[in-house]
């Protein structure tokens, strides 16, 4: 048990209702392993760049993150959302901590190079791609027996901010920490997991391997939003992590216990019992 | 050399001078000593308001947090302030970690209570007077060689986050961190130090002690905003604080040296060097 790390991201739906976020934040308070929450932002950011009157650019379902809208997701992600959900934890005696990718270069980003796109290029703006994860600081701020908030903004240590997608961050650090402990990713949303049928939360597809994964695409019955979600988590059990778990921030407990959600595995064979 | 350390505040108007606080970095992060900057908010949480046209009361220029400047103060400093000033210490290699007072239960506060004022009760709202500090977590990232740097909100540990004068932060840290290193205070802001002349620069008093601190306030040469400054330097020097000093932000370095600004002392012979 001891060397066991929950890495959780928190999705923007659960975040942007109050009741379900304190419920989560309950269960996550009680979670006696080390622990570290990834958010995202949900719709504050953008409801504050309406009431300023900035526009939000959209390509291709992409929020172009220009130099107004990077202000706003600085001070939505890393500092009303972040600090509320620290103050949340502390109130439940978790020992909380919240960090940006700045804070202690915790990630360390590049700007997104332009992007050739039909007849022009693509300027992603401010946003980060990863370069690395600072295990170091994270281990010592763990073995305080801290729990690390993650704010979705990274730096590139030349002075400059850039927004960061939480999914990515919450990847790249359990692969990272993945050399130090046995990582568990777990992906917390509005849904009970991947489902077959997108509108019955009964439809919950226990488990996925690569196999039934290529399957379920062919099928189209995994599209849109879902297949970067479970690229990443097939791309961290590559990389080390010992489980990845997507499923409802409600239940967060049963997830982690393995009696919710959807299983992504290499094997079928290590999650025999849920099958 | 190897026990000293600076808590340092930077006041308002150096925040809202792009320039000036750009430079004031630079100094920083070239002290060599272990460091802890806290700052203020300076316009940037005026101007946000009255964009989004939420009202800021203000008693005996006191600002009032109502629970939408809350938001808006925690976005501003927690958020983009505190961000921002660590980007840039970590583009000139200083390894900054922004926290504010809920981050690993940093500064814990209580809601100031009300308080009667002629006819009726002043409501200060979400204001918090800090109760304690936790020195064991600042000591530990000192010890990793981090500089921390603090924005001026803290909580309650009961879920509430609570807005804190930047300079009493600054007194509470220098105050509670005495006890395990000779802590040096430097209130930095736009003045060259305590003024004899408030309009000119040139008349700053090298040093003031508890005695001259007397006369000058009976002459009312010292008045307004600086009186609760120099009540909180002789507090802390009081407390163990090894020395205070008061002066332009712009002069970082030479403040540290001795050689700007106005020393806070309680003995005249402590100091002899200077006057």
């Amino acid at each position: 048990m001891s060397n066991q790390l929950y890495v959780i991201k928190i999705g923007g739906n659960i975040i942007d209702d109050e009741k379900k976020l304190s419920s989560f934040l309950l269960a996550f308070a009680f979670i006696e392993e080390k622990k570290i929450l990834v958010h995202g932002g949900g719709k504050l950011a953008t409801q504050l760049a309406n009431k300023l009157g900035i526009e939000q650019k959209m390509i291709d379902g992409r929020r172009i993150t220009d130099a107004e809208t990077l202000k706003i997701v600085t001070m939505v992600y890393a500092g009303y959302i972040n600090k509320n959900i620290v103050a949340q934890l502390q109130s439940h005696g978790c020992n909380a901590i919240g960090l940006c990718g700045g804070d202690g270069n915790l990630i360390l980003s590049h700007k997104r190079k332009n992007s050739p796109l039909g007849d022009g290029d693509i300027d992603y703006g401010f946003a980060g791609d990863v370069d690395s994860v600072n295990t170091t600081l994270l281990k010592n701020l763990l073995d305080q027996n801290m729990s690390v908030v993650i704010a979705p903004i990274t730096h590139n240590k030349e002075g400059l901010l850039l927004n960061t997608n939480a999914d990515t961050i919450a990847q790249e650090i359990a692969q990272a920490m993945g050399k130090l402990y046995e990582v568990h990713l777990i992906y917390s949303f509005e849904k009970t997991g991947v489902l077959l049928n997108a509108n019955d939360d009964s439809t919950v597809i226990p488990s996925i391997t690569p196999l039934s994964y290529k399957e379920l695409k062919e099928k189209q019955v995994i599209f849109a939003g879902m297949i970067p979600k479970l690229d990443n988590a097939f791309t961290a059990l590559n990389k080390g992590v010992k489980r990845v778990i997507i499923g409802k921030a409600e239940e967060l407990k049963q997830l982690l216990e393995g009696k919710s959600g959807t299983s992504i595995i290499l094997q079928q064979t290590s999650f025999e019992e849920k099958t």
